[in-house]
């Protein structure tokens, strides 16, 4: 029987393990909870309306189907034993126990309260296409109650957009919400002007984009507040509620943002696999909820056990796709090697080929080693990267073509909320409240 | 002040109603529990994988930006006040009254059961994007279900895909769902061979898309049966439940067919706005629902209000888009008469263009006038008309895209479903059921 790798896991870590592991003479069945594959840097696209679920998200069996070494599970993964080498998962009710002679963990991070988990019915985060598509009807769906509205100070929260944390992700969201509300929704409405809605972009640190270094983040944040971006540093969130996000400066002044679409992009939490696996191992999870891992990637004590991407911990390195994909390239070969009986490859050395955030579209910020691109030049390149990595050609052409109609000309072509969340129970609490 | 009209829905009926009233010396309110126009032929093809919702579900005060007089108020009608001439209208709890002088109401209709609103949960049907967003999550978590069972016995209800009803889009989705499992997914799996899903077409009556005539509804059954689809006509279903359906035939027999897959496409519940009218005015309602209107398609006694589309019963004419978008003509014809002192057209004279159901790709039925036409010049046909037809020119072209994908190759582009959809309610209640 050949050797079974059990990869948990679809996103860039446990879908690129599984592909490392083509040629070797392995059986790969890969688990994961959702049955796609997330491209997870454009899904603030979904989120307001430029791309369709499929462009990002194609089915992970799908991309997996010519690989004949390696079967694809839909599954949560609830338990993994270290003992005996199984992984348990479930859909709803259904159990499935799967083992393993080498496991890859790859289940990534999910969107990070700091302990005030409360928050999150208020202030969703963007890690998932639930996310993208919860986003989506908040986002729009805010506009429309702001129009239905008969007095203009009632339809300010509904105009009011914060977006809390401003690294890639909060930068790409808050940018969003301007150009669509400045651009696509601009003539679209009769009692309210979607063009003054106001975008509040909260960070706790002193800029954004903070690790693109001091020249990247001052001229982003011109670049945003040129956008007419609230940009407000030095912030920390001290609530959230239904109507809206109490924030203190460094000042020691505070004030109330009253706002009925917040987002939250300040912080990730690691799977609570992590934990699982350091109460079995001498591992230890950081903060975060990562593994401190080995530098060879595994789980001290355990050779045969891999944890990689948004879920591992080892020399500060971040949550990124090139991380999780590297990480994933390194132990296919680590397992290939063991094997053959090869030397193995040791320690895992990243090598950092850059990184990059959109801010509108035709401006970008991008670094690439010591050179920091800005504007249309490191835009044109965060759309060659990002349509090179896309996965599969369809993806591609589809995209293209929505990027077209959103940048060149003014509309989104996916701005679809279903009726579920246009009877929103989150507008219920809102409103039920008493004024004031 | 301009004489105000209130449209009630954004189908074709409330569309293309508000859109007639273009130059009209009138203020169009067009009130919507949905932000988007629903091109529901093609709805179907969201179901299993093909379109995104974008495509076939544009935002509708997209389409009527440039239409000044009118406005679009996101709201679910909950009542209508014939004598105050007032629409209420609700998101959530937030709570809205509308005045008008004309009513056009065109809310349509939804699933119907005939009396068996427990089936429902076990048997979808599809009328909306939210209908159809779940089918696509049942349709391919079931052949995910079906690969994680050990035994095949386990997996042959997950294989088992039941369509109750060979009207146009019960022929549809049947044919869509044997051609997704013989082409898109045939290489998908590993444990299970997709291509040997049981597709059941149920019937009640003699022949599927028996309004096309014998000729055709013949033809039509042989080109499905040839596709492996199991068509079996005179077939009463009695009973769905969790696990599947029993049938009762006309020659007495019956059986029980396990299923976990099981569409309504059997009949149609006009909005309940209908009784509300008719308790409030001399019209009275037909089994389905319908108002009976007068030949002018006004409510009786309120010659002010017009009943359009799938919601009005007039001389049996079928619930097709050409009825509502002609109703919907004839409505804002005879409110301009008016206003303008001219002669009113009077009764409403419905001019049958035609109608065509796909059964696979190159393959439709289309009867114009005495016209019969089959196979791939009524499929070539059916394409010309959808385009033609769906609304936007962004739309037409990514959906011509989405179909040399689907039609030419074997993918399917829009597969995703969502982490909740994954973690199915109701795979709980199928698995939690003691076996037998």
């Amino acid at each position: 029987m050949a050797h079974r790798v059990v990869v948990i896991g679809s996103g860039f870590g446990g879908l690129f393990a599984a592909k490392k592991l083509k040629r070797a003479d392995v059986e790969v069945t890969l688990i994961s909870r959702v049955s796609h594959h997330l491209f997870q840097p454009l899904l603030y696209q979904v989120a307001t309306g430029i791309l369709s679920q499929g462009e990002i998200a194609p089915a992970t069996r799908e991309i997996l189907k010519r690989q004949r070494n390696a079967d694809v599970l839909l599954g949560e993964v609830t338990a993994i034993d270290l003992t005996n080498k199984t992984v348990t998962s479930q859909v709803g009710v259904h159990r499935k126990v799967t083992e393993y002679d080498t496991l890859i963990v790859a289940a990534g991070a999910s969107t990070g309260y700091f302990g005030n988990d409360q928050f999150e019915p208020y202030a969703p985060g963007l890690k998932s296409i639930d996310d993208a598509l919860e986003l989506r009807a908040r986002i729009f769906g805010a506009f429309e109650m702001a129009e239905l509205q008969d007095k203009p100070e009632d339809a300010a929260p509904w105009l009011t957009f914060v977006v809390v944390g401003a690294g890639p992700t909060g930068v790409e969201l808050a940018g969003q919400i301007a150009e669509l509300s400045r651009r696509t929704l601009r003539k679209d409405f009769r009692s309210i002007d979607p063009t003054q809605a106001r975008v509040i972009l909260l960070e706790g640190g002193d800029g954004v984009l903070s690790t693109f270094g001091p020249t990247q983040s001052t001229k982003a944040r011109q670049a945003l507040e040129k956008m007419g971006i609230d940009v407000r540093c030095n912030a920390m969130v001290q609530t959230v509620d239904a109507t809206g996000v109490e924030v203190k400066y460094k000042d020691g002044s505070s004030e109330y943002l009253s706002s009925n679409c917040v987002v939250w992009a300040a912080g990730v939490q690691a799977s609570p696999l992590g934990a699982q696996l350091a109460a079995q191992s001498d591992a230890e999870v950081d903060r975060g909820g990562r593994v401190k891992v080995n530098p060879d990637l595994t789980l001290p004590g355990h050779p045969e056990v891999f944890v990689i991407g948004d879920m591992m911990a080892l020399d500060n390195l971040p949550g990124v796709a090139q991380v999780a994909m590297q990480g994933a390239k390194h132990s296919a070969r680590t397992i290939r090697a063991r094997l053959e009986d090869k030397p193995e490859p040791g320690a895992f050395d990243y090598f950092d080929k850059g990184s990059m955030a959109t801010i509108s579209r035709f401006r970008a910020v991008a670094n690439v080693g010591k050179l920091q691109l800005r504007g249309f030049l490191a835009w044109m390149a965060w759309l060659f990267i990002h349509i090179l990595y896309l996965v599969g050609f369809q993806q591609k052409v589809s995209t293209l073509g929505h990027w077209m109609v959103a940048f060149l000309g003014r509309a989104r072509a996916e701005r679809t909320f279903t009726l579920e969340q246009a009877r929103g129970s989150l507008t219920n609490e809102r409103e039920a409240r008493p004024p004031g």
